[in-house]
């Protein structure tokens, strides 16, 4: 490869969905390697209803990294996009494409850059998990691209790196978020718990309260729940775990009484320590509120849920 | 006194202001005594601005107790009225009127009937501790009338009985309810911390929100998160007492920052067990949320509190 070798470009896309937690992440114990205060498990959603869908293209003609997100540039210089970018070119190996001629060593990456295109059929930064979509999404693609054979584990650790959640969405199905003992975070990664045709006849209902982007970021509402909460240490270690385990003996027996009880109640304790962060940061309008008393009323009036209702 | 006499009617009328908590009052350990899990302060408001006012009046001609509560007559015969009205005849003595020719031994109290009526200034049940004004005016006026002479700790533990915060009311300025330790409550009562004089430059502004009475009724809501929340027993033991201590401090030396800061986190964190109950509670709207947010942007450009906002 050089110089005067022919302008070629090679492209690789993927689509991922994105996850709604069922048992809540929210909070960091490191910022910078994102690894979380607790364990969560989420349900990765079908991605032909909410889903990002990325190319990302390599080229010697290519100056620098750029990115866009739904058609607008965006800057790629944040930590987050840089760290998914440095662990997959580590791991990246020789390309080649016969047909259009094109040879890509191992170390020939390091100086290749990319273009990343990433579209996000839903609203952006609403409380839909398009960060966890679209960073599974890069990570994904990037490994494409650059042949890179670790497994789902492995990119999955890669993908938390650039947003916490988005280690979920590598997989389908039921996908629990092990937060790990580590300090260098080798051990915070996701598996799969059971996969999408286990429980296939779960339908969820996404109910858009509001497609404004909320006013305030998951990155820095977390961060100020973990300095200002005095709550959010004890459901990390108290609350959390046990209701991690019941969570997985829910999905395990398809119990929906049991899903949809300790779902609703992880997600207003979710709630309950952003209310509990200095100044207090509202996810929940009152159209949510509206449409959980609803939900509560039917339950009520048929005895057993029918249907849970979880703000995300 | 007996069948013959003339048919008089004894009267005595009172005034309750409303009281604001500081440090919240959320979750009983008794139900029947009104026993709580957690001390808590509070100011008590001006009469001027928000009180309840009731007159009591005895006379042989009533063949039952009954009330008026803003001109409706209501029941009665709830638990919480009747222990009110039980614990104060238990101490009623001797009232003679010479003028009126009424001369009332101890013992006829036993065979009186009364009547009550009793109007708040502002919206009742609507989140501004209209049953404490009202309960609190009670117990005060029917000392008054049956001749009561018990001091102001003893009233605030009857009138504790009647609704809890109602105890906090039955004194001016700052007031702190000791939740007490002994099972048949005799210690939970409330103490004046400093009188209306020692901080009368603060100024309370009420910003009513919504005037519909609130969907969940403080009685009810409580039971349901003390039977349902991870959270509370944690806010109660380990969160509160600290507080507690705090709060004193910063009321004892005027420090308004601390007393803002304070007041708006156990005001949030009031909410968040609320919504860590299962159903969940809601007692903030969205007006409530912009309130809050508006006030958290001038205290953050101000760079130090100039005004707090505490939704109740």
């Amino acid at each position: 490869m050089g110089a005067t070798e022919p302008q070629w470009v090679l492209m690789a896309t993927g689509r991922s969905p994105t996850n709604i937690a069922v048992i809540k992440y929210w909070g960091k114990r490191d910022e910078a390697l994102i690894l979380p205060v607790n364990d969560s498990i989420s349900v990765t959603l079908d991605p032909d209803h909410l889903s990002a869908t990325t190319t990302v293209a390599a080229s010697p003609s290519f100056p620098s990294d750029r990115m866009w997100l739904n058609g607008k540039e965006i800057a790629l210089s944040g930590g987050r996009f840089q760290s998914c970018l440095r662990e997959i070119r580590k791991r990246a190996r020789d390309v080649e494409d016969e047909k259009k001629g094109i040879k890509i060593k191992k170390e020939d990456w390091e100086k290749l850059h990319v273009h990343i295109a990433s579209y996000n059929n839903f609203p952006t930064a609403a409380g839909l998990a398009s960060s966890a979509a679209g960073l599974a999404c890069l990570v994904f693609t990037l490994g494409k691209l650059m042949n890179v054979n670790e497994d789902y584990g492995e990119l999955s650790s890669i993908a938390r790196q650039g947003s916490g959640s988005a280690c979920r969405s590598i997989y389908g199905g039921f996908v629990k978020w092990c937060m790990g003992k580590n300090d260098d975070g080798s051990d915070s990664m996701a598996v799969q718990l059971v996969d999408e045709s286990h429980w296939d006849d779960l339908v969820i209902i996404i109910a858009v309260v509001s497609s404004k982007q909320k006013e305030t970021s998951s990155t820095s509402g977390m961060r100020d729940t973990v300095e200002t909460s005095p709550l959010l240490q004890y459901r990390a270690q108290t609350v959390v775990p046990s209701r991690i385990l019941k969570m997985e003996d829910a999905i395990k027996n398809r119990d929906f009484e049991s899903f949809a009880r300790l779902t609703c109640a992880d997600s207003n304790q979710f709630h309950a320590v952003c209310l509990d962060t200095s100044p207090p940061i509202f996810y929940m309008n009152d159209t949510s509120h509206r449409i959980i008393s609803l939900v509560e009323k039917w339950n009520h009036s048929e005895g057993t849920p029918q249907v849970y209702s979880v703000p995300v």
